[in-house]
């Protein structure tokens, strides 16, 4: 048995759960926010409890050391020398990385090379690498990209039709997010059916505040909707998803933003909220449509409308489906999202059985039996497939 | 019997059919180019032979007297008293305008209000319509908008997912393009099938150096691929279709370019030509895939898939389809793009037969005869829709 601390870093915390494999049992979870600021918050369960720590944490490394004092004072283990090795989430990999990969010094370099692409994440990615590194320089620590599962579409999905030295200069491209949770649901759907993956269609709806459906034929990913950046494709919480590009310039001319300022209401005050008005929270929207709000209503029905087009579309990328899995906390919890979504696929094989789409939150099938596509709830973890790779890479 | 006049002017150029209704038969095409330049060019059809005139054309209203006086002089027609009504190709009607409409100062006025949304072109068209008003005040004028077929799309293919203002106060949605084609070939499909209209399901595909899809449902427009602009959907001859929206500013910042240089970019040096590096021409890039070019043979994929995608998310939109068409310039004429872009839809009951698809420029039903769905090519006829609907709206 060994022990896996899988760590996703942002600028100011760190999410954190100790997992035990093969078993993939948790030990504990728990998360570190406003570092850097005053008054820091650190959260970790015992036993099912919350313990709560308020104190200044100045930096990454304050809270790792934070962490693992808490771990070995709290008695979840009883030394630092269980911990075998630490799985790293980072955003952007690039055209550099294809797979998770042991981290290096070299690794790390490339990691930094890439930044240029997610400016906001990988840096908060690299310092909490580092600050593992510092304190427990001998465990073995491995990277688990957000890109990497989608470095197998092909050509004709990722590349843009741009004057094509764009791609060669600038890297721009489609890459593609959430890889590890449509990774992990696509797995998992495939012991759920039965089947080798290696001869399924799987179409994978991540649905959370961040939104993104991936098309994965035999295992690989070969299509998905967010693109250069996690501002395309579907409509989410707070981000435009697609959109016609002539309306930048537009809209700098008609409100008199500059194109970064453009970019940020694209990404903070469009979608959902832009839509309502009122909020980017999927459970508000519900409850203010259910008592009649139009703008609500129109909202539910832009949402549902461009996932549901995504679904004719990458059933025609793979030539038809097997499976359709929804995940994350809307796919996994909105009963009504998830009906308007398959309402009116019947033409594609697929009979969803509203009865069983009373489900929230749990693994189930939601299709009738005769239905030739699956439909499965299937809740994400991404934790788990940061150790499993992890795991496999450092050969603990 | 009626004659009609069906123009399309832009900023420099003016075409022109003359046809008798309700027969639809053209007696003369022509063609006027470089007004407002020097050694102006003035092409008209007589008797099937080209009759070709280089002389300095100053503005529009010279080019229409000219197009008058060879109307009655080449004998085409005896007297100017013989024309009923014109018909005006107007490109953006915005929100004001849902069909055709007899054009009265106050429709001037708001063709004028909404050509900020198309700038090159709605100014060009008021030209137009203003130097055949000035010469033939008292024959009735139509005009005949690209946008006003799509008016029928609901809110939730229409709305972008952005703050709601940006649509209320500077009319920012989905208005699509290319809808006299669109209309024209849908209402033809349901005379070749044989059925009326509102019981159809169409995906018209209008593949030219522009390029649209539409869902038409009971003979309405619920969704097409262009949007705010003619720049959005799928990838064109120079035009990119639809992008990430966060590349502009990094693109801008990348290459130093402003918003709307960069605009320009994408309008033309970007879709076939920016992949390919070397032609917009689908021939000549064809030819280059053909022999080994591995560039050309990407953007070909790009391009097919692209309408592949856009063809299974408009089944989902219309919970299936019964009849596909395809039209324009690519459309009407390339084997190769049509194979391509139907391959692997059997899923949706799409069989095309590959024999009959082996076809030019006219009308075909090219699906076996136990296809579900059928698969149509119909030859775009904008110019008869613009004298159909000026003899509707002038009552002539």
């Amino acid at each position: 048995m060994s022990k896996i601390i899988a760590i996703n870093a942002g600028s100011s915390s760190l999410k954190f759960q100790l997992l035990t494999m093969p078993e993939e049992e948790v030990l504990t979870i728990g998360l570190v926010e406003r570092i850097g600021l005053e008054n820091g918050v650190f959260q970790i369960s015992v036993n099912g409890e919350k313990d709560e720590t308020i104190t200044d944490i100045p930096n990454h490394e304050v809270a790792v050391k934070l962490l693992l004092e808490k771990l070995t004072g709290l008695g979840i283990i009883q030394s630092l020398d269980e911990i075998n090795a630490i799985g790293h989430r980072v955003v952007h990999g690039g055209e550099l990385f294809n797979d998770s990969v042991l981290i290096t010094d070299e690794v790390l370099k490339g990691i930094e090379t890439v930044s240029e692409l997610a400016p906001l994440h990988n840096p908060a990615n690299i310092v909490g690498i580092k600050a593992f590194k510092e304190i427990l320089p001998n465990v073995p620590a491995v990277a688990v990209f957000d890109t990497a599962f989608h470095q197998s579409m092909p050509e004709e999905s990722f590349l843009y039709s741009l004057p094509y030295e764009y791609y060669k200069e600038f890297g721009i491209r489609k890459y593609g997010f959430h890889g590890t949770s449509h990774k992990y649901v696509s797995e998992r759907a495939a012991e759920l059916l039965d089947r080798p993956i290696e001869q399924l269609r799987i179409l994978s709806c991540h649905l959370g505040n961040g939104a993104s459906i991936a098309a994965i034929e035999g295992g690989k990913s070969i299509d998905t909707s967010m693109g250069f950046t996690p501002l395309a494709g579907v409509t989410m919480g707070t981000r435009s998803g697609n959109l016609d590009p002539a309306l930048i310039p537009f809209i700098m001319e008609k409100t008199g933003q500059t194109a970064v300022e453009v970019l940020d209401t694209l990404n903070k005050r469009s979608g959902l909220l832009g839509l309502t008005g009122f909020s980017s929270d999927l459970r508000d929207i519900q409850e203010k449509a259910d008592a009649g709000d139009e703008r609500a209503e129109t909202a539910l029905n832009v949402f549902t409308s461009r996932i549901h087009k995504y679904i004719g579309s990458y059933a025609a990328r793979m030539s038809g489906v097997d499976a359709i899995v929804f995940t994350a906390g809307i796919g996994e919890n909105s009963i009504t999202i998830r009906e308007r979504v398959l309402r009116g696929l019947e033409f594609m094989g697929v009979y969803f059985d509203p009865s069983l789409n009373e489900v929230r939150g749990k693994e189930a099938f939601i299709n009738f039996p005769h239905s030739p596509v699956k439909v499965i709830i299937i809740p994400t973890n991404e934790e788990v497939m940061i150790a499993r790779d992890t795991v496999r890479l450092a050969s603990v």
